[in-house]
């Protein structure tokens, strides 16, 4: 049987319990955004029994008065009223409810037997419960969560992500929208899991042909085997990066305070199962942002030869020094490609990789220095991938971040790294990354990130 | 004998060799710098044939036009022409010549031989030499770079910085002004260490009561016994942070054309002997200033023993999972210090290590809460660092990052790591640093630099 998670994802008609008129709490910010996007605006029916009307909206005092059927049900209740409340839903032919409110195994003993009781209503019922205490979906077509998120943010992308953790669709979802530029196919806050969980969502990722990169933060696996199996199949073909929380003594504590999880068992089994399962894992959220964001946004390289081109000597010999600490090699270049790149330099600088092109760019200019040093290298058959380092500086270079725009064509990742005056390098980051690039201001970052494209992409092929 | 570098950080009058009327030039960039920080302007004479006035100053032909005595020379012209100026330097009683040009044993074996006849030249004539191949000097008193760095950038601190690259006197130090708010001390640049090297820094560092952290970028180090010597003493009163370039053999081979340095051995003896030391290791430049900053602005924690405040109970769960790969420890709470927040917390929500503020945000606002819970984890003799995980979001969350400035008095570390909506992470990421704290937008970094801390607090007491 396949899992149907449409009532989510494009329900027909959906009802808001527990609406508030106060714009700071949840049942307001829940509405706001389900009429923001919701294309079917007379589909949606805010239900609170003390109020007429919210945002233009009339408000219904309870389930049973709604005309029709209702396909989805969203709520930020009192977990004791939840299972009254899915009698109602069952009455209705509600096909699945998004439990928002927090409350239930993870606040203690009562919480938990409210959600033992709902889990099994659920299945009675034959309703998809999602939740409860997490903050719902974001997709192009719905936002069901209560933080709002503005139309400058909102960006479609290729990026599916799941986040045990209410947090995962407030800020981390604004970091990929505002910082990252890198939109988001479908991004669900699955919390404790009474029902649906990273399988039945995996399952639906798998069918959908528009996520090309899944990622998962995860207190605990569900259902280990299941979700290991679906992996390898979803890994076949596109990246899936795991970020799993709760694998240390004190951290397995936290979760069950937080999403009620169960541990994950040991450490270096589950890291073990996830790299047979091709699994890219990130360590915490930083490195979860970059690994998604570099294969949302770029190529994947054919192969795991780099050259870095640097502006500065010792950025080339640190990228050196931390390239040799992963699998990938900085290649001699052939006399051909010497050749050249020689025509930009002085005849004093024989140009080798790492790229010190800062004889080059004094004579030519940074940007024209570059727009003919990457050419080179991307029409080369000797080079992968590109790790360009330049200085954010007042005075000695000017950069034009559209530069590397120009240089997408060639599709070879390129990763920019920039050290130097801070409103600069703000500038030129939020340029490189709005137009599609990749940008970090450490270097170990940077060459991590493309070792694990370069990896991704060759064991792709056996 | 004792080296003295008094010529170069408080030379009594400033001579400069090749100075430029076009303001994209070093020659120019040098004079301007040195007019703009040197106190005696009467006392400095810069010198070009061709030119009768620059800045306001009267140009000389050449070094024997000058009246008097010069204490420093500081040179921007082609290396074949420096040997004769050497003899000029004789007589006129110069003490140090600092050579910012490059084309010296980086750029081949017509450079190195020039080199070697500097060298000679200099101890023949007992004059120091700085350089070549480098960026030279800033202090709160001269700055001798050429790159140029203005009033807002510059700030008194307390680090004393040492690069072989001459983009360390460039970028690196506009990052640490403009990004970090780290104050310099001194800042040196010494390239191809033609004669000054590491040792006669480290040396100068140990008798500057003033610099509290020393940190070097070194492409191999020149009399390695000798800085391991100096390093020792040096660092049983305060922190000394190495990076090492050219570890590996690609980016050994790199170091050749950079600053000609000679390798530096296994990597694996040499990082021993820095522990040794007890010289703190950086991987990279971001490493690199992520360490530095942290040792030059936070108190020292007494102990390894660290509370996570959070609003994030996916934020706590990854936190505690970093620390438990470090030597750190996460202690529950006494029960006194449990009653204590407990008073913040709803009832259904006993606060623990990792503290999920949530609920006590709910109730108090997030600035009331932390201005609560964080001076009762500093006042309990329980916990020695706290590590503040805040989300930057439009409306759910409002945050006066003065709020931690309230909190420099109790005298333990604080990091704050800020995750979510860009801009507003900018702003309270610049906020906090302006105002001496710590913050990052990685957990793994967070953690790391809290555990180098701690070690180093806790080894300097055995």
């Amino acid at each position: 049987m396949q899992p149907d998670l449409s009532c989510f994802f494009h329900p027909e008609s959906i009802a808001i319990i527990g609406v508030s008129r106060n714009s700071s709490k949840a049942g307001y910010g829940i509405l706001k955004n389900v009429l923001w996007t919701f294309s079917r605006t007379e589909k949606i029916f805010p239900i609170n029994p003390k109020v007429k009307e919210i945002l233009g909206l009339k408000v219904y005092h309870s389930l049973k008065e709604v005309p029709g059927n209702i396909d989805l049900v969203i709520c930020f209740v009192a977990p004791r009223s939840i299972p009254s409340l899915l009698k109602e839903c069952h009455q209705k032919g509600v096909k699945g409810i998004i439990i928002e409110s927090a409350g239930f195994a993870e606040a203690g003993k009562e919480g938990k037997a409210i959600q033992e009781e709902i889990g099994q209503l659920g299945k009675q019922f034959n309703i998809r419960i999602w939740g409860g205490n997490c903050m719902g979906t974001v997709t192009d077509e719905l936002i069901t969560t209560f933080e709002p998120i503005t139309a400058d943010m909102r960006r479609k992308g290729v990026v599916s992500i799941v986040g045990q953790s209410g947090y995962f669709s407030g800020a981390v979802i604004l970091q990929l929208f505002t910082e990252r530029y890198t939109g988001i196919r479908k991004a669900a806050s699955i919390g404790n899991r009474i029902d649906i969980d990273e399988c039945d969502l995996l399952q639906d990722f798998l069918k959908d042909e528009e996520t090309e990169v899944a990622a998962f933060y995860l207190e605990g696996l569900k259902r280990p085997r299941k979700f290991l199996k679906l992996a390898k199949e979803f890994t076949q073909s596109k990246p899936l990066i795991c970020l799993l929380g709760g694998q240390s003594e004190v951290g397995r504590l936290a979760t069950l305070s937080h999403t009620s999880s169960t541990a994950h068992g040991s450490p270096q089994l589950l890291s073990d199962l996830l790299k047979q399962s091709k699994i890219i894992q990130a360590t915490e959220f930083g490195d979860f942002f970059n690994i998604l964001e570099a294969f949302a946004k770029l190529p994947l390289p054919n192969g795991n030869r780099l050259a870095i081109v640097t502006i500065t000597g010792a950025g080339g010999v640190i990228g050196a020094d931390i390239a040799a600490k992963y699998n990938i090699k900085i290649p001699e270049f052939s006399e051909s490609t010497t050749r050249k790149l020689q025509k930009l330099f002085p005849e004093w600088m024989p140009p080798k990789n790492p790229v010190d092109s800062w004889p080059a760019f004094e004579i030519h200019g940074l940007d024209e220095a570059l727009r003919q040093i990457i050419p080179i290298l991307c029409e080369s058959n000797e080079i992968d991938m590109i790790l360009l380092m330049i200085a954010a500086m007042q005075v000695a270079i000017t950069f034009d971040p559209t530069v590397l725009q120009d240089m997408q064509k060639y599709r070879k990742p390129i990763i920019t790294y920039i050290v130097g005056d801070n409103s600069i390098k703000y500038l030129w980051t939020s340029q490189i990354r709005s137009n599609g690039g990749v940008v970090h201001d450490d270097i170990n970052t940077a060459v991590k990130i493309l070792d694990l494209m370069a990896s991704h992409s060759l064991t792709r092929e056996t």
